[in-house]
């Protein structure tokens, strides 16, 4: 009973997202989230450190996973070709356990902290990506570089799936950005 | 005697970085700090809001200043370059109030906590950006783009600017920065 259960992990974040909804982030409690999931406090904290981290489930294994992706990828491809592709792939397989992504992110715009949680998260993907470039013997400045805009083109990028409400998968969202960010330095 | 005086500010910034560098930013406390300084732990809240803010001095006024820049910036100038005239223009300026700046570098990169801050302060810059050029009647999305472009360019050129110990003036590091930029989008 005591073993974590992705059922229930599932089942706290849809809690927790209600009431983030209903009565606002900031005056919602772990113990509200975990009553409604039908857990105790205690086990929520199997689960989630804090009740910021909830909102953000799965997000622990993207730097990873993007980062294999980079180091695998076509030895021929430019680095930011190679971490494109590396985010179109493992993008799409985690926009698929985004439920209910509009009202999530309402949510993350009504709170700083939740804000802050997020660029956290983004960080930790363009340090794992620039590790991955690294490997791949990019020079230390450019690998930087491609990490921070690849990081952005995925940011927008998901943005843009969030509006399309799954009217558009996600590797067409991220060649659109793609397109947007050459576009906007080519016309200097 | 109880005003705000700019050589107070002074002296924290500088008693912060030095005990940071000597007993790790984790251990040492606002108490510590304000003593050094020659003032009560009480005044120290009249110049800064927490032990973390100390290292940031003067990062408050950049967003509203470079928006400024952006918004009297040439009409005939694309987004992106009125966004990096006006970063290199009012840049220069806040580099010169930047003490110790490889010191500062290598306290904000021992913790957690302050890399946080340093990107919520980017965050605000990039919102105050965004702003500006959706005044100059810049597209949503584009303006959104540019802005984080911008944050990114200004956010290496400063670090280049640190690196080079005042060989390079910063502008110089900004234009540096924003070739790299043209130049890993174009390498597709």
């Amino acid at each position: 009973m005591a073993r974590w259960d992705p059922g229930t992990e599932e089942r706290l974040t849809k809690a927790a997202l209600e009431l983030y909804s209903e009565h606002g982030y900031d005056s919602v409690t772990v113990t509200q989230i975990a009553e409604r999931a039908g857990i105790t406090r205690r086990s929520y904290f199997r689960y989630f450190p804090d009740k910021r981290e909830v909102l953000f489930a799965g997000s622990e294994r993207l730097p990873a996973a993007v980062a294999d992706a980079v180091r695998t990828a076509d030895e021929t491809a430019s680095p930011l070709t190679a971490t494109l592709d590396a985010l179109a792939q493992v993008g799409t397989q985690l926009v698929m356990l985004v439920d209910h992504a509009a009202e999530r992110r309402a949510v993350i715009d009504s709170s700083a902290e939740l804000q802050e949680r997020e660029r956290t998260k983004l960080a930790a993907l363009t340090t794992a990506i620039r590790g991955a470039l690294d490997q791949r013997d990019v020079e230390p400045g450019r690998a930087g570089l491609v990490a921070q805009i690849a990081t952005i083109a995925f940011q927008n990028a998901f943005f843009q799936w969030v509006e399309a409400q799954g009217q558009i998968d996600f590797p067409t969202c991220l060649r659109s950005v793609a397109t947007e960010l050459r576009d906007t330095l080519r016309h200097e």
